[in-house]
């Protein structure tokens, strides 16, 4: 079997396919055309030949054109050139054709994926692609349940929503059916393990209380914050987990953000501290969420560890529910997943990755911590995780994926005209949205039908991604102070070794010992090199930033400040360090002479700009 | 000014017109590509032509194209035929040419609208869009904001989002800045009126309390459902409502469902009643929500009488949040704007309809209540609007419109990376979403430039569809017992006079009186119509159905029943009638001639169905 050549898989950025794309686009509508045609061909036309000539026809059509190229031209204006090499900001980077394509052609059939009726077609895709997701992340195929959302921020919310839901079960049990839970106290019912929950939910269903027991959860009753408790984060996480606990009713003074480390993966033995602090208190514990790539450093949770402690708290009979927000590491598993979707061992994988050449054996990825947490993810109760992100598909396409579909019990929602004794697969009881685009669908099951989940498909793609970070980090960690165009000399030193393929990072001039200047030399960079200077078009590179504060971090990012020649009491002073940070998805920059070359020019392009 | 062709504005049931469809996208495509060469065009290329011929490359493009015709062949294998005039049944037609365009170009640019700096083109665009929407809906342009969301479901939490984060407010001051509210018990601050909370959120803001207030408020704490109170919402409520107050911690037990009349409109002396009852009781009410055009029947809540209780009761120092679901009904508040967005007086609104020929002079639409109905709307304090329902946008595209932007500073979250001083217009703070197509608002945009929002554009579009309608409701009214293929006869009777363009309606064989059995015609019915006995593709028409029951309706339903031979009995004893529903959304099948030949040829395949 021929290999996977990523390079025939995009658009490229000198649109080097565009004969192959629009060869298909046509083909697809040529297909859509006639499928038209075809529906009862005996069906006269609604339109005459005569009538597309007439004045108001032709001028309606000559309004919609110039409506289009107006449209074409704003977007050809300002749009943000993610194809380009010369793009490493956000989460992103050209996406897949057949991503791209498959979305298009989902359009011209516009499906609903909210129930089968509305899409017989896309509705069997969608939960077709939430059990690959699932395979992918290490569940069981005959238990795993997934669905694609409009994205990670939502995805994060139904994680909260079977949380919440779940941890209200066991009170709404023992108030329906107390011989059940004979004996257990309102503290061991708020520590049941999931899996017991699931249990019970089961056997009340087969006992016909399932509805009852609904009615006495937290989805009738509403949230009493003391008895849900509180939902435990690490300081990195998503906003959206900020928005998470007001949506849903639990207020943000329930939310625990858990310190990191100065690596930006959560401090697993502060997780103990503040756990341990809760169970003396006699508060429960919801949830604990950790990251798997997160959204300003790249950073991977230690899943294995938390797994770990998990089973450790779960013999001490304190419990809690475990969900991972991997929208944007969720498709890295790929990497180390063989054809047959089985997790690879460390030194087989190593192995494999450096003789293939699928990375360069210069580059040293995955640390074993790395590698140790991709494998625990299955040990989750639910997984977030964006096709939209590290899935080059376009926007939008989240997807919550869950261990056990038992869960979807205790959520149901049906409406009459949606329902059906026959309905095979209804998805809008099960989730947060209602209609929704079967068109992303289409996307991601025909992407993940042309590139498979696994190290030779997908794996090959982001591990392009991973060597480029490697290189970029590398270049920058290895950086010589430079003569800028203003004859004064700049350094620059990056966050962390990047877990996946973020690299954060800061100039800073030769010398300079003081923490604004230095902020307001990168605010400058990032300015320059975004839409804050002037349309992107024009620029020579394009990059994102955040801020580091002590409100986010504590003092973490102290650490980092004193990379340069700062003293450590700047960082007490100012309490905020402005950084540059590149998130390296494009497949095109894999290769070290490509790179060396791009270094080069990416340096001379910083000597302008710093030197300005 | 040519007037608009409304044929000329969709790729028509025969595709009759593909050729201007294939030009304009194949024209956007090449503007695409081109946009990407001439980027920084002294870069090299990435992908060599050489490359391109080897074994792998070609393979790979060979494994792209089987996907996508495997994509292709299910699309067309089990797609609903939405175009077809054979298809009346969801909220589903042929779609806008310029929009399906719009979305196709959006994807190839792939903006993300959670944040201006992933989408500078299109984030303006999702703001525009909403501006327009808020002026469609008559809310003051310097006021209103507006935003598209995945879908209505998603755009009516935010309704509630606002509407209990607001309740708490005053209760929040009260901590924080007592003095503010000196002399106001608890009942007299959870019954602020919407107005005199913005007044003082906009008050402790300029004091710089708001951050304070905000950690007071229910975003914080998290919900006390006693001082959050009750939601109304008529029985004929999207079942979103009832996802709603679970997900946002109120509980399914503080929705107070209002009974509807025999029209389907939401009975207002039930809602003072249960208002009254709720005061009575020192209960708050959170918020009363009605619905133009309901999902099951397409019913217009009478806005005007609900506005006007509203005033009542504010007199007496009740007060609450007012919410319209017009995720359905919305757009086609169109229909009485003039060019000047003016809502048009009722007998100049009639006039124009019949002489200009938008709607046949026979048809008595609109009725004075649905007109007051819809001129009352800009009472309501938030609306749901769905552009991929009566906007005949793809999917997904639902938007959330505030009458008063001030709204939204009850809700800001905000991100390090995703902030800045000069952001312009950052969505991801305000909305539930995160990442979010910016295709979407691409395709909304480009199409309200070409179809304006008012009777001239979208009103052209729209009364052709309420025409359709009402043609269908009296064929079904005034049709006469019928002899189907085994011999017997039927007959067939509509639930209501459409206030809009859905027929609910129901056949039963004449001389039958048992409501079972009529139950198992119409289920009979809605099978060989729909994809339950085989694929659509095969099918002569296709519709939709529901089961309207004592549980959702009370005994409502029951007049219905007795429009048949059926005794009153059969509704006590059954309790349930399962329906048919038409959605009629096409414009292919105003005009009357073609209608006669329509109702033809859908009679014959009725009675070739009922008689199998």
């Amino acid at each position: 079997m021929s290999k996977q050549n990523n390079n025939a898989l995009f658009l490229g950025p000198k649109s080097e396919n565009h004969k192959f794309f629009k060869e298909m686009l046509n083909s697809l509508m040529d297909e859509h055309i006639f499928w038209r045609r075809d529906f009862h061909p005996d069906d006269k036309s609604s339109i005459s030949h005569n009538e597309q000539r007439s004045e108001d026809f032709c001028a309606t059509e000559d309004n919609i054109q110039e409506a289009l190229y107006d449209l074409s031209n704003k977007l050809k204006t300002s749009s943000m050139p993610w194809f380009s090499t010369r793009y490493l900001g956000h989460m992103n980077s050209d996406i897949l054709l057949p991503a791209v394509l498959g979305y298009m052609a989902g359009i011209l059939y516009n499906p609903n994926n909210c129930a089968y009726e509305g899409a017989p077609a896309t509705t069997g895709m969608e939960l077709e692609v939430g059990i690959q997701l699932g395979i992918m992340l290490g569940y069981e195929p005959d238990k795993t349940w997934g669905h694609i959302a409009s994205g990670g921020t939502v995805a994060n919310y139904e994680g909260l929503w079977y949380a919440r839901n779940l941890k209200s079960i066991p009170l709404a049990i023992k108030d329906v059916a107390p011989d059940m839970l004979d004996g257990l106290d309102e503290w061991l019912l708020l520590n049941l393990s999931v899996e017991r929950v699931l249990e019970l939910v089961e056997q009340v269903k087969t006992d016909g209380l399932l509805d009852s027991v609904l009615k006495r959860s937290v989805r009738s009753i509403g949230v009493n914050t003391e008895k849900i408790g509180k939902l435990l984060v690490p300081q990195s996480r998503h906003y959206s987990w900020d928005k998470s606990v007001d949506i849903f009713g639990l207020g943000c003074d329930n939310l625990v953000p858990i310190q990191v480390k100065d690596d930006y993966r959560m401090d697993i033995s502060c997780l103990k501290s503040a756990i341990d602090d809760l169970v003396d208190k006699k508060i429960p514990i919801l949830g604990v969420v950790s990251v798997v790539g997160t959204t300003e450093e790249g950073a991977v949770d230690e899943v294995h560890k938390i797994v770990e402690l998990r089973k450790e708290y779960e013999k001490k009979g304190i419990n809690f529910y475990y969900h991972i927000d991997a929208a944007y590491g969720g498709y890295a598993r790929t990497v180390f997943l063989d054809e047959n979707s089985t997790f690879i061992d460390y030194d087989k994988l190593i192995e494999r990755l450096n003789k293939d050449n699928f990375i360069d054996g210069k580059v040293k990825w995955p640390s074993r911590n790395v590698y140790e947490a991709f494998k625990a993810m299955p040990d989750a109760d639910s997984i977030t995780i964006d096709c939209h992100k590290m899935g080059y598909i376009p926007y939008p396409a989240g997807a919550l994926v869950v261990k056990d579909k038992r869960i979807l019990d205790i959520l149901t929602y049906k409406a009459a005209y949606v329902e059906g004794e026959n309905d095979p697969m209804l998805l809008g009881p099960y989730i947060m949205e209602g209609s929704k685009a079967g068109a992303a669908a289409a996307s991601v099951w025909v992407t993940h039908r042309t590139v498979p989940l696994n190290i030779t498909g997908y794996g090959k793609i982001i591990a392009c991604s991973i060597e480029a970070a490697d290189y970029f980090y590398k270049c920058i960690k290895e950086i010589q102070p430079f003569e800028a165009a203003n004859g004064r000399k700049y350094t620059a030193t990056a966050l962390t070794s990047p877990d996946f393929n973020v690299v954060v990072f800061a100039f800073n001039e030769v010398g300079n010992t003081d923490l604004e200047k230095m902020n307001e030399l990168n605010e400058r960079i990032y300015n320059r090199c975004s839409y804050v200077s002037g349309p992107v078009y024009q620029k020579k590179f394009i990059t994102s930033k955040t801020i580091l504060t002590d409100h986010e971090y504590g003092d973490v990012p102290g650490s980092f400040v004193s990379k340069f020649e700062i003293p450590e009491t700047e960082w007490f002073r100012v309490k905020k360090v402005y950084v540059l940070r590149a998130c390296i998805m494009s497949p095109f920059l894999a290769n070290n002479t490509t790179f060396k070359e791009y270094w080069s020019r990416f340096i001379q392009i910083m000597k302008d700009i710093v030197g300005e």
